[in-house]
Formats: structure tokens, sequence, C-alpha cells
């Protein structure tokens, strides 16, 4: 007889905790078991900031009124920051987005969070992403330049498209992220749609 | 510029959850912000509910005062348990080995937890193990085998020497468990020391 889910392990506390752990992404049965016994052998003060972290987090974590990423308070920081350059928005589909293109530091701007992609095979359509909000924003408040920084899939490319005809009626212009060979990429190792699109886009 | 340790992401309570998940072994920097998006993005309550998980598990489980285990009361479900063998007793090093045991369900007796093993060189003697309360254990309540199940390393075979030493004229037999083949080892694969103890214990 093995270990079946569901069985008790040592205790109902430890059970739970162990249960609890697993909805974190890629951790299972064993890992969460590992993570379990890690706290509990002589790092308890750590554990119970981790669950005053995640407990302060999971409610006080909030959308940011201006451009929907998260924020501790009604505005986030970088909406509230008066050295950003008012003139250029960046449009991305989630705050995960937002902290990518924070570290690699190369963008002074603004960001607008859109809440995902189209994807009307899984139901989410134009009414479900915040662009009614992105249309009011720069309607209210003038942008030079918008530049949409979705994915490059089929559904973030759509978007893209999308979200372009909308506003281009209200903004100076609108730039797409550049497509092409990422940092340290061999070229015989790339897919054919990504070296063609790089070729096109030739500067 | 790229993303430095102690740079903010998104915000204070997010960065400080992030700083926190990390003291989950095996998560460093990036898992810790995936693990944190992850569960803002749509898993609140389960986010919630580990914080509660854990919270509980690190203030409310102790160490049951018959075996040494974790608990969540004064004795162990285990000790507690009346269908157990009282007659053998099976001496670990942690709760962790409890579990490992217990899972692999081909045990019935009582357990006893060392809470570590002899290592005078990290300066943990004998005084720093349970050696006495086993002892007292075994000398209050009878026992006809008294199982070895510290590890197999240098230092969990000195501790088994050691305690084989202190408890032989207070129980029935010591035994140690099996070193040998894992189950679906190749001989060709295997360190020459387990092949020569499997040669040395073949039955």
């Amino acid at each position: 007889m093995v270990y079946k889910e569901g069985d008790g392990l040592l205790t109902e506390k430890f059970d739970n905790l162990v249960k609890q752990l697993r909805v974190l992404p890629g951790v299972g049965q064993k890992t969460a078991q590992r993570m379990a016994l890690h706290l509990l052998n002589g790092k308890r003060p750590q554990g119970s900031a981790l669950a005053q972290a995640l407990d302060i987090a999971m409610h006080g974590i909030i959308e940011c009124q201006q451009c929907h990423s998260f924020s501790d308070d009604e505005v986030c920081p970088i909406c509230l920051d008066p050295r950003r350059d008012d003139s250029v928005l960046c449009v991305v589909e989630t705050a995960a987005d937002v902290m990518a293109i924070e570290q690699s530091a190369g963008y002074r701007g603004r960001y607008f969070v859109l809440g995902g992609h189209l994807s009307p095979l899984d139901g989410i359509n134009a009414d479900d992403l915040n662009i009614d909000q992105l249309v009011n924003r720069v309607k209210a408040t003038p942008v030079e330049e918008l530049i949409l920084a979705t994915s490059t899939t089929v559904e973030g490319q759509t978007t893209a498209h999308f979200i372009s005809e909308a506003v281009r009626r209200h903004v100076g212009k609108v730039t797409r992220i550049a497509q092409g060979i990422p940092m340290g990429g061999e070229l015989e190792y790339l897919d054919s749609m990504t070296l063609s699109q790089a070729l096109q886009n030739r500067s």
C-alpha cells in the first residue's frame, strides 16, 4: 500500500497545511510536504511572517483606479510618480507584464492593464477587458504615443489590432512592441514565423 | 539595468509577499513572483486559506510528549492509537522520517523521534537529542524490539551505535533497518559501499 491522496500524514493541522500549500503553482504533494516540514523545523517565525504577508496581500492588494494594475491604494505608485512621462502609454495584458517591463527598466512612461486578451473561444470579449476604460483614459488625458505591448500570440495580436482601431482617433500615434529575434537567439533554432517577421522588420 | 534584489516590484504589499515566499525551500525570486501573481489573479480565497493554515500550523503544531514527533495535542494520534503494537519501537531522526515510514504503511508499531543525529563537528552531542528520554521511555514501558531507523550516513550509523549501547540492557532486542539495493536499483550504477553491504547482508 502506498500513499493515496486524502490519507492523513501526521496531524490534522499538518495535513491541512500540506493541502493548502498545493495551491501554489508547481507545488505537488511531495514538495508541499517538504515545505511544511522545512517551516516547522526551525523556520516558524518566518512561516508566521509568510502567513501574515499572504493575508495582507490577499485582502489589501486592489486594482489601481487609473491603470488597473495591482495597487495597495486607490492609485498605484507608478501612476502617482511625477517623474514619469505622461505622453507615452504602454498597454499590457496583466500586472505581471508591468512588472516584467519595469524590471527591464527601459521604459519611463505610464501603463494601462487590460486584464487579459480577447479570446472569443474562451468567452473573453471586448466587454470583459478594460478597453472602454482605456478609450476614456486617452480621451480625458491625451497621449502622444500609445504602445501596444500585448503578447505576440494570435490572441495578443488580435487584441492589439482591436485596440489600435478603438483608440486611433484619440492618440498621436499607435505603436506595437518590436517583434524579432530575442537576445542570444541562434537563427537556426528559431521558428520560421519569428524569422520571417525579423527579416520583414529589419532596420 | 536589470532587476536587483531589493528593488521594488509592484507595491509594498506585493514585494513583501514575494520576499516572504522565498523562505520556502527551492523558491527563488522568479518563482516567488510567479506564486504571488498566481494567488492574486483569481486565487485569493485559496491564498487566504493558505495564510490561515500556515498561521495555525506554525503556532499550533507542538511536540508529542511521548514520541517527540509533531502533534496538534500533547500526545500524537499514533501514540494514542490503541491498535498499534506496543512491543515494537522504531527510533528515527525526525518527524519527516515518521511520515515516510507511515506512507510506506509496512509498520504498525510505535515511534520515537530523536530530533536529529549525533554530529560532534556541528556541535550536536547526545545531550542535544532525545536520547535520555528514549532510555526513560524503554525503562518505563518495556519493548520487545527496538528498531534503529536512523539514516545510513556516517552520522546516522554512529547515532544508531550509540543508542544501541544505551538501551541494550533495557529492551529485548535491538535491530537495524536493512541496508541493501533499493527497489528498481541497477547494480552497475550503485556505489560500491551499498553493493558490498548488500552482498554481506544477503539472505
